[in-house]
């Protein structure tokens, strides 16, 4: 790494030595997992060069936006709308939240029964050594689980720029009415943030940038229905880990440039596995980078990851914004309206989800569903055994998996997954 | 138990078989934890009868108000206000969450990691041992904590008649507008069910019923302060805990006179236990009948436990309900004030919680505080740690218990409460 990054990670106060083998391991596992995959798309170069310069680069640029009076914001759920963020002459990004770091000290702050994911982001504050978070000029928290809210609380001690976004429970008006007033309070944290205030054709500009966004990634999406897949579903989850952080103008362009040469690869019949493979539906808690553990195993067997209905995925990006509004008042129901449609688990009921699993199931040509529950994320674990069971109803094979981000139960999970796929081809 | 009672028991439809051996145990272990006890007063004679009757005469009296035409709701919860349902002719029954029941079956629709009470709810549901379900016509589910608000989803395939109440997040504006929209829609729910409109004269003389029953047991929290206590904490609870199911109007009296005997023992300096007993105050998470075990635990080290920071207490009952209102709509805006403030630990952020623990810590002049969280139960361990460490930086010895209904931590529990009672004493 160059010294120019050095100096501005100890600018934001990054613990080096820690930081440098964070990067050690991240590298090497993504020369494991990603660099080992065979016969990927060319443009995955564009990605593969993002992860290299994850906290290098992309975080130089935030930084020369901060120098140029832009305010960065920085996010843990699919609940923030980037569409208010960019609006507000804010950039949106996704916080660290992938993987165990200085899980001694998280101990001290939250229960041991805590999901991994919300560790993670204390152990990326605590071990110093996310450049995002240290970067970033306003912190949401947002009250989903009852794990994150109460999080939230103690977070709240480590960091200096908390903002907590209440999220309904129940998609009632009352419910609705929650979402829109906290998304009007958002806004005018953002405008009191920047100072600029947010207006009619800046929402619909934004809503225009963050669509383009969306659009991008559901043309790579319906190009997996193809038989051979083009694109390996660990390539495709990169691109929606990505998704969260990176520069939407850019990351709409490398996503079709992508995009066109999976449309010539269809054309050829050349797949990232051969015609055939069987094909997998993941479903449930999102994977932040570099939780690619269990994709990883999944397509070492042979199989292949057709669609993702996670929050790194379908449920975080499929519903687009509508942007006929001519109203800020008309635009902002239209973020209200969007946002409310997403199907996390946290609501109830949430039956919407089981039917986008069926309908991606049935869209992707699935051969079967392997739900990924991060263990004590009580809302997906007890959504999960409803949702197998309904599946099984329909005689669609599931695995209920349920892991963090440890590496211990690789060689359980290996055998699970090996077995499931084994019955998926008989 | 008479043949009436197992008529009923079977028209109910319970498994009288395994009710037959529920009932013996709860005999066994309210013989061993409460009738052991020494110096009790005589008028806990009254819950001692009580219990002995928990199934029979309490439940009968509920089926004969139901022969009467008067409905019948069962609920899980502190925030489902008793001053509506009784206005509008229905009886609120806390309903059986306390001990682990059917296990096998309940982890076939629940996780294994989800805490005892929200399984102990099902289990009773399942194994067909609680008539207060059984018998009534509407169950009330509350959108509390996330295993609560996402097992009603499953609980509503194996109950008929469930009716899921929404519960705000935050203390703010849109949070006390969802909390009146649905008391607003649990007062209609209450009127279709028993045909009997809410208006101001009957919210106001339900108001003045609860209003009382939860003076009464204010009485018997400050006759507490006392040393040497003229109760244990066992028999408090126990009176907290028939504040669920009795009818409103006996209980007030019976603990009223359980207080005057109480006034005459502080006169004559007799206690429950020695004058400079370790005086412990409970924090945390709600014991439901019969979930004994700590409190036991906590009295046979011959400490005394002074109060109840808990649902189950004086969370659940210490604020009353305004009853100045004129109108139905004042009144109805009164109750949900009153409930509106109750500081469970869902809330977020939720600092008269803390506030309240310090100023009973006070008041009570407890030596320490042992906090009781349910293993899994992620709101109150959650906020356990915040709460120890504002204890202790303010002195105040706290010990803090994750447990669940299961006997197999007793010897491990009883050596941790040793120890912290003997460190009280020094």
């Amino acid at each position: 790494m160059s010294d120019d990054y050095r100096n501005m990670w100890r600018d934001l106060g990054l613990d080096l030595k820690a930081h440098d083998m964070l990067l050690e391991i991240l590298g090497k596992a993504y020369q494991d997992i990603y660099l080992a995959q065979k016969d990927r798309p060319e443009q995955m170069g564009y990605f593969d060069f993002v992860m290299s310069e994850v906290h290098g680069l992309r975080v130089k640029e935030l930084m020369d936006e901060k120098a140029a009076g832009r305010k960065i914001i920085g996010s843990y759920c699919v609940f923030v709308p980037e569409e208010i963020a960019l609006a507000g002459n804010a950039t949106l990004v996704g916080l660290c939240s992938g993987a165990d770091f200085a899980m001694e000290e998280v101990e001290k702050l939250l229960p041991r029964n805590t999901c991994a994911l919300i560790k993670s982001t204390f152990g990326f504050k605590l071990g110093k050594v996310c450049p995002y978070l240290e970067a970033a000029d306003m912190i949401v928290g947002e009250n989903t689980c009852d794990g994150k809210k109460k999080a939230y609380e103690s977070l709240n001690d480590i960091v200096p720029n908390l903002y907590v976004m209440d999220i309904p429970q129940m998609k009632t008006e009352p419910g609705r009415s929650l979402l829109k007033a906290e998304y009007y309070r958002f806004k005018e944290a953002v405008e009191n943030l920047s100072g600029v205030k947010i207006d009619a054709a800046g929402l619909k500009k934004s809503i225009e940038m963050v669509n383009n966004k969306r659009k991008a990634i559901h043309r790579l999406y319906s190009l997996r229905k193809a038989d051979p897949a083009p694109i390996s579903g660990l390539d495709a989850l990169l691109a929606n880990q990505v998704f969260f952080y990176d520069n939407p103008v850019r990351f709409t362009e490398s996503v079709n440039k992508v995009c066109d040469e999976l449309e010539s690869r269809i054309e050829k019949k050349s797949g990232a596995f051969p015609e055939g493979a069987p094909r997998i539906l993941m479903s449930g808690c999102p994977m932040a980078v570099p939780n690619w553990k269990l994709p990883w195993i999944v397509e070492t067997t042979g199989a292949v990851i057709v669609g993702e209905e996670s929050c790194v995925g379908e449920r975080g990006s499929r519903n687009l914004t509508d942007d006929s509004g001519g109203t800020a008042e008309e635009l902002m129901d239209a973020v209200v309206d969007r946002y409310f449609n997403i199907d996390c688990a946290i609501f109830t009921p949430n039956p919407d989800r089981l039917n986008h699993i069926i309908q991606m199931y049935k869209e992707y040509r699935a051969d079967g569903v392997i739900h990924f529950g991060l263990q004590f994320c009580q809302p997906y674990l007890m959504e999960a055994i409803p949702v197998e069971k309904a599946l099984e109803s329909k005689n669609i094979p599931v695995l209920r998996i349920e892991t963090d981000y440890s590496m211990e139960d690789v060689g359980q999970l290996k055998t699970r997954v090996e077995a499931f796929v084994e019955m998926l081809k008989s």
